[in-house]
């Protein structure tokens, strides 16, 4: 099965990214993580995007705050997917991060999904290995019944005390 | 090859979502169109995500404007990846609808792109069937090669007149 | 009596909601309690809508914050008017939710309020049964002079402090 | 039938006001129109307000740009539900009229719909008087039917063009 | 000397407005506080407004939050100079009531200072006041000596740590 | 009487500034205009604002753009008071120069009016000067009334049309 | 002297860019001007950035719209002061490009003009280098003049028509 | 060598603004640090502004918060450099003092850093002074890559972490 990659931009985001490795491991889906700035470690990101596709990556998962530039810096050397999570990570509670991540010129998209939506990250790359890959999607379909269960259980509850 | 679906939830978004097929056909990766409205036509939008990857898709690709709420329908009903275009279709010029469309629940992902940003949004589901598409990802390596070339070519155009 | 549903997307939502259950409660107004997602339990959710009216329902409520669709979702399968309430539950401080709720298209209102305005959802759907049922118009118009009275005190009790 | 009470805070209102009007002749609902103003014409929007419902009013839109404070100063004096179209006025383009017509304190709500959304004001006051009214509802039933028939009628226009 | 009123639209916002009675007192400006809703006691509220230069006021100082009609009620119902002060009351942090107070329409000026701006209403009402008042105007010029001489000691104390 | 100073920061902006002197004009106020910058010509500013008092001002009214420091700079450098009237001359359509304008620091504030609500500055610096001086004050009232008259004549022309 | 480089992400920005052009050659300092592209052309960037030192530059502006990771991009290749220009460029009118210049991460700082502040830019360049060159700040000064009397006599002009 | 100035417009911004001093005396550069606000006291701002250059200063970093025109004011004075720090201190959280801070108007530059920005602000002074100063030049690099290896050694701890 190819890799995802989780790439984040300081590993002060850890407790917001780390979400995303959890998911990707209840699914048994293959990671990597790192910590690589775009613009302190302006090689090593590139590097790493430029190899990606050969070393087995299927999607980058990309997690910055601020003038969030790692996932447009990833997407700039790989044509691989490229999955963007803006970190609430200053005082404009993420708004900065998610103009700067999913306002990508023609030709350099970038898969954004919420403010610190880790694992939503997590569960959009694993949607796209799933598209060739039975096996996950089914995964996949089951979460959704767990999930829908658990909200009924939550209705049930709440209907208990209110609807007597 | 997987099919990619281009939904719309009104005729009126066309001139920006025609962008989305004509990149498709640039790339001989096989779409649908459809004009479906999470609002007006519930059901034919929630019947069409259900059997999207039975019909074949890999990828769908909503395009909403206001409270865009099609990209998130959809969601609902596939585990495909979803790929959401926030229109900017109100006074508020896409905000409305980049909100509606990046701020999903966990569990929910919609891989959200630029407002307006239809040819990125074609480009993105590429990249996802290029995973396991090797010719694919080559055709992804060539377009940006083009675009580079693009790049120097308006480049040497500045220098000649301005760097004399 | 006409009765008022009450629908969450979550129930980590409850501590907001519940102030409509209050109100309802206190009019005397008869009110289910669910918990629904639009996304998680998209049947459910429509197969209550498009019952409502038929169950005795005059008014549906629905909570949700971020990308808040579920207002939306009950308004496309009922025409009972739906009251929406964005709730304050990202990092935006539920102007995301604001936006999904209030910007909807034509044909399909959804009556917003406040973020987080639970107990004014719950009035304006009494305000809406009110106007064919004289005794709980009356009920609102005491309330009113109750209001005003406790800010009448409340003045007395600064003039009091301040304008000896 | 009760009546519809359609209040414009200025009479450059009129064209984006003026499809509430067209909306509830379409449905046969009885309605009246008044240039009123909060600021210029206080007493006169007050007493409207403070007789609408023995007046035979059943509900009461309201149309104000920028500082928007006419659908309140309604929902002041009247317990009746009052509807409120925030217009895009100003050089905010509307951001401000909405959030001075939605975010109304405890005890006094606004029904508050889209920036402009004058129609979808008339159809919410319709769906307030059809909670009692079988005909009426019955009415939104169709519009709903036609409106899905239409756009179901694009898709296929749609599908001709590019799915062939 | 003519009086100050200082009016709020709850007392949960006398924890911000006590400032300007704080400043109004320094200066020896007599002044009256109210707490008067604009949707809860419309009619006290305007019968204050209509009274306000008969009964020797010079100026109305109107604090509230959210949709924060208050001081343009009051603007509607005299000619006197009303302050509004946008208080930041909800979840939009003030930026909903500034909007609300400050956006308002030609013929009714409502002359705003900043979120929470207590303080500055105050003083702005001194300053009107000042403009036939020599003594006035001459304690208002005697406390900017003071706050110069503040920062200027402020200064010497960063010098000496830093400047060394 | 009094006089009032009209400053703009550049004469760009006299198409929206001048409506002030045609207020000033028609309420028989004596007015100056002037085109001071606070950046380009700091000390003519600073010079006018100490001396206004002193020659014959009773109230300065300063419209600015985009980072709007004019009025600032002269509440910096005069007690009388200062009106600031936001300009929507950049690309953020004057919420730039409205945060500029209203957002002063306690000690010094600016009665801030909507965007580019030249009309209302004049109207509240004259509001300040009819404090003590009761003609100006009737000639208030009187536009009020007129105001009134203009409201309700349309309401007329509405009504005629709409309401049979 | 030192030369100034100015950079723009995409040559549809030139008509923007032009005035920095415009204003060096103005003031004689030697410039050059390229297109590239931080996603398009991030090798030909980098390296422009690694060599610019070395190349006799003295400073780097760079332009760019939307998601604008162009000044970041040069910042983290060169130690030499990166000046960015937020392009309006679009729909969110250019509050994209700013936040994602000017809310840089520590360590990399990008010295951001206003939207689409072209001319600023150079001024900040030349500013710079004026620093330790004379000749050049004596050309600053007796800009600044210029730009003073420009404004003194536009204020003769609206004297002589408004002031009699 | 050329001295750094660091002005703050109050001290209570002292405990962000002293990172900018840190950073300074790190890298061995003179500073001196003062406490002058553009409204208290304009005559002193304006003195140093005026003075700085011929004072031995090289640039002016200018830190303040709401409507923050510091950094305009200082910009009105010197032709230096003027570098401004926005100060998230109020219920905006920047985004005023942002805005105040970056918009200046055509001639009269503010090198703007992000909100709380302090210490890139001082980064960037360095790297105006190291435009003509090797050896500060050098201190920049070594600190680059002194950042790069910190990036690393995370990027190995959360390797030997996750991917084992």
């Amino acid at each position: 099965m190819k890799k995802v990659a989780i790439i984040m931009g300081s590993d002060s985001d850890l407790p917001v990214v780390e979400k995303a490795a959890d998911v990707l491991k209840e699914y048994g889906v293959p990671f990597e993580v790192h910590v690589y700035s775009a613009h302190r470690t302006p090689e090593e990101a590139r590097a790493f995007a430029l190899g990606a596709r050969a070393n087995g990556f299927g999607a980058v998962i990309c997690a910055a705050g601020m003038a969030a530039h790692l996932a447009g810096a990833f997407a700039a050397n790989t044509t691989l997917p490229v999955i963007g999570i803006p970190i609430a990570g200053s005082r404009l509670d993420g708004m900065d991060a998610l103009l700067s991540t999913v306002q990508m010129p023609t030709g350099l998209p970038v898969a954004t999904v919420a403010i610190n939506g880790a694992a939503n990250a997590a569960l959009l790359a694993i949607q796209m290995l799933a598209i060739t890959d039975g096996a996950l999607a089914e995964k996949l379909d089951e979460a959704r019944d767990a999930g829908k269960a658990k909200v009924l259980e939550k209705d049930a509850a709440v209907c208990a005390r209110f609807n007597g």
